[in-house]
């Protein structure tokens, strides 16, 4: 059955406050050109406040001072957070274990609750330890001595390496890796590689949510570590013994080498490479497809491969599409020059023989 | 048993021209190197014509006016067109159905035809409706209300997440991820994410195919959509809200960010990225590794990150090799043009002393 | 129960020095850092030297001339390929089958020996042939006819697609796809795609080892080929008919086209794209997030997209950064030579008019 909240229950909540009639009853929350009569929706920005004119809504969440609407409003400072905890609050539900499936196979001296969902074809290893609420969707491989904390989600066909840590509320999506072994050997005078045993374990702290088909290599020796509240994206490459700081956002297809570590709330952009044993400090945003080689400091903002200012490299690259033009006007300017010097030297030979 | 075809019946098939004797038996479709008596192959341009003095095959496609040949030829206009359908003729089977595999798990109020191959370690969740002849490999896990249409194949490991819709004759290869929850949250002043519930779902057209390991994210609200005849290659990103249009083309590795939307028949080459909320018009196309930030009108030719005019792009990469000549070439100038202004000054002064 | 090993016998195992008690028995290998009395440890470079004063391992592996040090040290030329080697023998251990899992699923003809070791939801497909002291762990999926060598790992939910043949000790880690179909078809003037049946295999020879979520596709008639040795990383793909020479490292997020080719002990950055069809001479190294456009011949080092000389895209690399400075100085210039040309002409004229 749907919850329903008086708007005002919901401004309360947001501690927003109420333009209109506080008690519309609202059932859900939908998107802006979606939401019919009993919805929420919300605007972000006011310059799309158009929108609202045509808007089914029964109201909007809508930035501080936007004033009077077509519909009730609730403003906010920040529609965007708003939105999403109000999304959250009509979607919570109360957890109800589905319990061990019978196609499930678990191993030996494992300790499992009884309030968790493990799905079919799911395989535990021995001495596992799942926390409350886990939930283990269909596929999900799980090897021996693996501890995961309560209210973890993983979905269809995760895989969680021997010896990992995964923390509480941490969510990992469908087909992600964690605890694969480090990319490590030593290679011999003839070309042959000998492998290092990758020894360590991969740590995963409270809130992380990991994408589908990302991978989170095992440390050689010690931890390989994503701090908490960390939000990882789909096909990430996370290689072993690299440390990532707590909130920090990695978007898709980035690559972070081993043993680099990243501060606190850091944001690297889409299919960016961090080289190994670099260190990121605590709120450095990198623009998307850069290389990062080199330590960045607290709050640098850089783009480029290799990396360097943001704002340096923004005209950099403006200027890249001019090369040909550069290399045009280089050759002029050679001409010019060489042109401008024979006649130079030639009126001083002249200036010369006439004296 | 293998399917044998006298060679007219061939040409007819793909309204080519013999030359030769159209009575030889085919009975399969290979390489030019590896043809053999009773097989047919494939010649795409004349510039290799001297492969066919070697080739052992019974006949060959060859271009249009290609003229008397070592072997009997088909002469067509597009010869990879050709070898494709041919090659499709001769591998075509009757679809046998192999039923649901008893190690295969299904759930609840799902509609699932005789007719499908349901392979071993299987998961379907409840409500999930499979189309007439759909196959489903081992390890495939889908979730709650699914639907799948007829004649799709699912290899091994691929999972559908709930409530996504595939279409009739789609292909999705190993390991693919359809569904996934799209990476959006919002940052509250203290760093904390608070995650933006995905609540829309994916929908894949007829005659798609997916590569192995790629993940299509679900959308915020709405739909992920991947039109008809699209193709994507392995370990693509395609992000939630996206849109590809009919017959588009997605070389490995590219990743496409959330609500971007391309046309039909759009090109991009491997790894590229394209931005958020980018609108790629047909026909477009992106060279490999390339980094689209804009808008692209129809049949736009683009390369470079941020990309730009193919051609001008081809000119500016060429000149950045020559970067490091181009700093000498400024710092000579600049080294010519001081003295040269020295000495027109000097003159110049000189003169007003003479005067 | 833990081996141990006097100092005297392992730095007879890698031929090294002792200096200091060769009776020291040892039972681990361990980082320096963590490295405790029982555990011998490794210093790779003597830049590092002061680390051992505070270390509290019973012996460390140092390289040659190191000379005294605070604890016993074995003295090697290498001592990264020393440690490895240490290491391995540590860990190794007498190889013990656990059999067929009772939910694992096996089809029929198949030559499976009993020393095996076969987890949980394994499916395998029909004729397939697996070699002695195989283990494929839970979830793994190998289709119809496929051989798999001696000694040869496939970690949790691996795929291998009917047909391919995987050599002795080759370790496939987490999620890999090995055989999905190459990514083939021809396009007719309508826009319509037409596959190109993908007929080949893949084979991968011994001591090969493929990282967690990489995609090997198979041959369009052929094989895809990764020689032996060869090791790559997480996240790789590798295209239809690529062949992979021995010893070569392909790190994490390397894409190669199809055809390619690379030599032996060639050496691909992170993230690199290597075009279709180009052929890699042996010993080739790229530098992480290249595009390989050409041919290159053997002991190339090469950089950047489309990739040059390595030490020329050093160079370019870093004078990108000025590009801004350089558009500045070519309009000084510009300026500048004007008013000499407007100078030295008005002299000129000047000149002709005294006359």
């Amino acid at each position: 059955m749907a919850k329903k909240y008086r708007l005002q229950e919901i401004a309360d909540f947001v501690n927003g406050e109420i333009i209109g009639n506080p008690d519309v009853e609202i059932t859900a929350l939908n998107g802006i050109e979606s939401a019919i009569a009993n919805e929420i929706s919300f605007l972000i920005d006011k310059k799309h406040l158009e929108l609202l004119e045509s808007c089914e809504a029964g109201a909007c969440i809508v930035p501080k001072n936007t004033g009077d609407c077509a519909v009730p409003t609730i403003e906010v400072e920040r529609p965007d957070i708003a939105a999403a905890r109000i999304h959250n609050m009509f979607l919570q539900k109360e957890y109800v274990s589905s319990g061990l499936h019978p196609a499930a196979v678990i191993g030996n001296d494992c300790q499992i609750p009884d309030d968790v969902s493990v799905g079919a074809n799911v395989t535990i290893g021995n001495k596992v330890t799942l926390g409350n609420r886990v939930t283990l969707h269909a596929g999900v491989v799980i090897e021996d001595d693996v501890n995961i904390g309560d209210d973890t989600i993983l979905f269809a066909n995760v895989v969680i390496a021997k010896e990992c840590i995964i923390g509480k509320r941490v969510i990992l999506h469908h087909g992600a890796v964690v605890g694969s072994d480090g990319f490590g050997f030593a290679t011999d005078e003839r070309g042959n590689h000998i492998t290092k045993p990758q020894v360590g374990n991969v740590q995963i702290d409270d809130d992380v949510q990991i994408g589908a088909c990302s991978c989170v290599d095992r440390a050689a020796f010690g931890t390989t570590w994503i701090k908490s509240g960390a939000r990882i994206d789909n096909l990430v490459q996370i290689a072993h013994n690299v440390v990532i700081g707590e909130n920090s956002v990695i978007v898709a297809q980035v690559g972070i080498a081993g043993s680099a570590s990243l501060g606190r709330s850091v944001v690297v952009g889409a299919k960016t490479g961090i080289k190994d044993h670099v260190d990121i400090g605590d709120f450095v945003m990198v623009a998307a497809m850069s290389g990062v080689h080199n330590n960045q400091p607290t709050g640098a903002v850089i783009g480029g491969a290799p990396a360097f200012d943001v704002k340096k490299w923004g005209r950099a690259t403006a200027a890249y599409s001019r090369l040909p033009d550069m290399v045009k006007e280089l050759r002029k300017l050679r001409k010019e020059v060489d042109r401008l010097s024979s006649i130079v030297q030639v009126k001083d030979e002249t200036k010369r023989d006439e004296q």
